[in-house]
């Protein structure tokens, strides 16, 4: 069996030493810009396809004799795995999900980028992927986004969406931890939403009991692959019904977790009328991950909406809401449908940001929030709190607004290459 | 989003018809023979990294408007992938485990295959991989360890390791079913274990219940990949306590559920005293993967073993078993420890085939299984019922017992490419 590494100072049981990830050793071989292929315009349908890159691509590769080797980033294609590469048979693989927004003032930001890099070490550490120190892998993500974000972000409001992927790459047919492993970075050009829009509201079916998407001891609460591609049939089921995503039911009390892959919020009066409450599920149950988006959502929320006096303050006609983290079933969003008390839900995740729900079909019901007329005369979902929330959060990762949260990328171009 | 496949009869929704999985339109493209790697002997090191492989690889892709195109037998080499593919951030991978055996008469056998076959469709279902003719796929399989049996297996009782997979090939960021895949048939040298030796015995941890394998409603019970990345880390705890497997308990009364990647079996004799069983957990619980080798242990064993004239008649003096599939729990174990009633306990797969269990640590405590001496005076553990039913495989695997469970494979040299 191979050495294991022992994380806190980079020497296997050897005694041999092994590298650190180190971002200071990256190794860059770029194209020259006029080589490079143009940048799709805001509408253009290649963004439809979640597909489209920008040119480059940043991998990082580890062997457990060896640890990290130097970092590159270099033209965006193919990468080669032996047939029996640990991740084609034992999903050893995580991802992050993160944006990088082209601000007002022209900055480039990430959205508390620290947070993706706790949560990847988390989730290697759930498959056996190899440890790293989250501030170099911030390193390495931010001066890739620095290296593209020159060229493919140029208009203010513009985002691309950056997916940072570890894998277990080497031969690995026995079922053992993976020895060699790659860590890379690609930025999507997904559709551009823009700031200040608002989803009209997305339509929700409830899982069936004989599909669930995590359990307490399993995974669900980490960023492997091992959570995605099992949904996958769910989500078919949901297209089918007409609607966006999945609601994820959990346990005998059909527990509300996730939305797809988003979390899930609701805000109703309490039954006694007293109060307006913002809830969703608690991180404690350990079958929903605890989103970037939904931890911010709730932070601000308490912050700005959890007091009668901040809450009119700061946004004028918003009441104030109880924030709570807590298993709720979906029988007690019924109940508040029946009793006419729900006033608003919605999803939160980095590629959904903020999106209300219109409707959530459950077994043969029908929940329907509230809607109201917008100044063209349409019937839309009422949004109030969950507009103001992604306001809020725009203001931050668009620089409008100064916020511990944003991390602003230092974007030089000297080191892209030019053609001589 | 792409049309979806009227899985019956090969038709998108558009009216465009794809094309079905078709062994009889196979292209094979080998390597002159003299070109080939020397083959490992039996003891030769390189098998003991289970990662050596024949010299070719069989592939057949697949997409979403076209259905599968010609598959392909050709030089054993990497992969390519794009960097977003689905299966490496979204695990919608599967795999198959089966071996190759060459027979007492010289000819090559498979092991009841179609099962394997038909669970590699469940199996893609479940992660929305495409469909396919399950008899297609044993044709296809069948004639890839046709081609390459007669150089890689020359011995009499040498066997090799066959891995059919499936992986989501194409580019596929959003969470959707694939669109493109890739099935591939290997053949690995693993190490030889000979037929009519045992293993001495192996020891078995409990998990913990942070950690659990599987749920129902989960996918614990198909091959996919996403059971075997999060179980990795409970596999390296096991290697630490020099177990070479982790015993998967389930649920609030710890149900014994698998060990490791193969299933488990115990043999105890009942609490009144009046009869011995041979315990496993059910399939119905749906966190179980029914294994083909646990099938045939429980087939054979009602067979053979499920009265005591027969049990008599064939094996000597073997005592007759009650067969029974139920869930059970450690506690049960743990009681027939106390109790003296253990008889025996093994765990059952393709890769451990059936391999005695000499120990199992439940927390604090030790479950030993009993031992006796063997020929040279060594305490090994007691395997009368393990070492039988596998003979009896073995006479099936091996060809000294025609039996339905064996499928053997039309080998010709005709096809391997000559050097001219």
């Amino acid at each position: 069996m191979a050495p294991s590494v022992d994380k806190s100072n980079g020497v296997t049981e050897n005694g041999n030493s092994v590298k650190e990830m180190n971002s200071s050793s990256l190794i860059k071989d770029l194209i020259p810009e006029d080589e490079q292929s143009p940048v799709p315009g805001l509408d253009d349908p290649v963004r439809m396809t979640q597909n489209a890159t920008t040119a480059h691509i940043l991998t990082a590769k580890w062997t457990i004799a060896e640890g990290w080797a130097a970092p590159e980033i270099k033209r965006y294609g193919n990468i080669e795995l032996p047939p029996t590469a640990s991740v084609l048979h034992y999903a050893t693989s995580c991802f992050e999900g993160m944006k990088a927004y082209r601000g007002f003032d022209n900055k480039l930001r990430l959205f508390r980028p620290w947070l993706n890099c706790a949560r990847m070490r988390d989730s290697n550490e759930r498959v056996s992927l190899p440890d790293f120190d989250p501030e170099e892998l911030l390193k390495l993500i931010s001066t890739f986004v620095a290296t593209e974000g020159p060229r493919w972000l140029p208009d203010t409001g513009s985002t691309f969406y950056v997916r940072p992927a570890m894998v277990g790459s080497g031969s690995a047919l026995g079922i053992n931890r993976p020895g060699e492993a790659l860590f890379f970075v690609f930025a999507a050009l997904f559709p551009q939403s823009r700031p200040g829009t608002i989803n009209p509201g997305i339509r929700l079916i409830t899982s069936q009991p004989s599909q669930i998407r995590a359990w307490p001891g399993g995974f669900g609460n980490t960023k492997v692959g091992a959570n995605y591609g099992p949904a996958m049939t769910a989500q078919v089921r949901a297209r089918q019904n007409e609607c966006s995503q999945t609601l994820w039911l959990f346990g005998d009390s059909n527990i509300v977790t996730e939305a797809g892959a988003s979390n899930f919020f609701v805000i109703w009066r309490r039954s006694d009328n007293k109060a307006l409450e913002l809830v969703t599920c608690s991180d404690e149950t350990g079958v929903i991950l605890n989103g970037i988006t939904r931890r911010s959502v709730l932070e601000i929320a308490r912050e700005r909406l959890g007091s009668q006096d901040v809450a009119k303050q700061v946004s004028g006609d918003l009441d104030a809401l109880d924030v709570i983290e807590r298993p709720f079933s979906i029988d007690e969003v019924v109940k508040a449908h029946q009793e006419e008390r729900l006033i608003e839900a919605f999803v939160s995740g980095t590629a959904m940001f903020i999106s209300p729900v219109s409707q959530i079909i459950h077994e043969d019901k029908f929940i329907d929030f509230p809607t109201t007329e917008n100044e063209a005369g349409q019937k839309v979902t009422v949004s109030k709190y969950a507009k103001t929330i992604k306001l809020w959060l725009e203001d931050i990762i668009y620089g409008r607004e100064e916020h511990p949260w944003a991390f602003v990328v230092d974007e030089t171009r000297d080191d892209i290459a030019k053609k001589a």
